[in-house]
């Protein structure tokens, strides 16, 4: 018997060589693993210590306390469209609507692992563009992308799965807290995404609204930004329920109802509305509702505190630069209320999107 | 203004009230919750304490000590034909990929996110059948399914992000600890995922076994078995370096060797071979390392030990039915060596699948 190498000996350590059966494949996993790296010294203290990360079985951390774990799915043609999201705010965009869940847990937000199914026409400067995306985010919110898995599918796909952390499982904020005399408030304002949306399948509509706002409510649209530290800081200052508005308020407002069984009351005139969404929603023939109420995909907090927490937590986000808006209150009973701003009730009908 | 609900009132409390516009999705989330129901009592005590399961914006859990992640992508055409697999089985093998890199660790699994994109003419009868697979197999190894995603998709996509626990990271078997005179093993038998698929796809075939052989065959492809317990058996027994053979044995053999910056000498009379592997290799004109060696997703697993420790390992695997071969070493260099039964070098291929 002799003893050949099957493959070329590999001087350079990396997993490309040339002999190597897998080699395009790895080294796009390589690429991809350069573009996701991640800095310890941007990570929070409270975060887990990170043990061994891509390149293994599996990633192993050790957090300190209880972990938060939540997964989202987006699949071309039904969470986005190439022709009007670039790769890069496509990949921002999966990585925000997941961590958007860690911040309606007031959770500090920890690892993420990336799996991508790749069509044939998606090339690999698209796919580091997709991974800048999401490595830029991360970035911003100190999280370690620990792995992931590539392999080819049929349209873009992304599945993400973020971990988050807290010293105690009792510091995250469910959806099931809301009791009667609660006051209910979101963050930020509502119906920019929807708006953006319409703009970008009908930019004729564009003609309502300065360019700045058009801008803007398409950026609200392609790359949300998860409220992160307003959902630390909600959570420090005594949310008693608390969800992500992902697939528009009256449809979450219900989830936050059903959970905590009570009555959720919503006074529309109450609600903030994102600069230009009455503009666009006029031009495009829909009522406002369409888009405050119906439209998903703001990724603002909705939650609830006692009367008493609400001034303190309207003072601890204004110092981020994020308003909390008091928008109805909690009764016992069942059921999502909306008062309309013409004193009728108001349809709702959610964003059509399957999810849990 | 009068305050009218926008919805019934929901007496049942269940999230599927006629009046709720997500009325059938959610029906078919709360199906698949019932059928992914798991019982605290099966868990290990080494897994993480569940604080709060499926229904809100993340799962929360208590870890005692490391946790190891891992994810998998299974999307049709590419990892699955429906024409072959049965729901049923997709959901087992979408699961079991994941959990075998927690094998691959000596993890105990602890949790499975389960996201699953569904085409439109995939029913909803499949999908309880496809979560049933994942259940049972979740329900074999004291799994708990805390949560998920359902969407609409081009194709059927399955990802599947699961969790594992020591009570150290140092317990935890990396695949980059093996040293010059470690000996090589792997569990069980190989080749026969890859024959089974050859039958499934080319049924003919199947007149060079027996039926039962086929059989045997084509459920090592369809619905293959995380070695767990072996995975952490071989852990406490010595394990310096692991790995599952998922891409070929060949292919992940190329993977520890660079991981470990050592060579790795496999001898191929000495692996372990499926019954029924030869004669179909046989019958489909291909040689037998075809299967043997570049087949993938036999989900055995490849490690080393020091040749002290291998027959005390070899004893606790036999104690779980499962058999434990020595087939090869470490000596110092790099690469794969694969010592042929003629005594020429074997050509590996490894299997055509993108992955990390």
């Amino acid at each position: 018997m002799t003893v050949a190498p099957a493959t070329s000996p590999d001087p350079g350590g990396s997993e490309a060589s040339p002999g190597d059966p897998a080699g395009p494949e790895v080294q796009l996993i390589d690429r991809l693993r350069e573009r996701l790296e991640w800095s310890p010294a941007s990570r929070s203290p409270l975060a887990a210590a990170v043990d061994l990360a891509s390149g293994d079985d599996a990633a192993v951390v050790v957090p300190a306390g209880a972990i938060a774990t939540s997964v989202d799915l987006a699949i071309e043609s039904v969470h986005f469209r190439r022709s009007t999201s670039s790769p890069r705010a496509i990949g921002h965009k999966a990585l925000a609507a997941a961590l958007s869940d860690l911040a309606a847990m007031g959770a500090v937000p920890g690892e993420a692992y990336v799996q991508l199914g790749l069509p044939p026409d998606f090339s690999e400067e698209a796919c580091l563009e997709l991974a800048d995306g999401v490595a830029a985010l991360a970035a911003r919110h100190g999280v370690a992308v620990l792995g992931g898995d590539v392999s080819r599918a049929p349209a873009l796909t992304i599945a993400t799965t973020v971990v988050g952390h807290a010293t105690t499982a009792g510091e995250l904020v469910r959806r099931s807290g809301a009791r009667p005399g609660d006051t209910v408030c979101v963050t930020g304002e509502l119906g920019g995404a929807a708006a953006g949306l319409a703009l970008l399948e009908r930019p004729e509509l564009g003609a309502a609204v300065s360019s700045e706002q058009a801008r803007a409510l398409r950026m609200r649209q392609l790359e949300p930004q998860p409220r992160l530290d307003a959902g630390r800081a909600l959570a420090a200052g005594g949310a008693t329920a608390m969800i992500d508005v992902s697939d528009g308020i009256g449809a979450d407002a219900r989830h936050l109802a059903r959970a905590g069984g009570v009555r959720l009351e919503i006074e529309e005139a109450r609600i903030p509305v994102a600069s230009g969404v009455a503009e666009v929603a006029a031009a495009a023939g829909r009522p406002p509702s369409a888009f405050t109420l119906d439209g998903g995909e703001d990724y603002e907090l909705l939650l609830t505190l006692s009367p008493e927490a609400v001034e303190p937590a309207v003072a601890a986000l204004r110092e981020g630069g994020l308003a909390l808006s008091p928008v109805g209150r909690i009764a016992s009973g069942a059921g999502l209320a909306v008062r309309g701003e013409s004193g009728g009730a108001v349809e709702t009908a959610g964003f059509d999107q399957l999810r849990r």
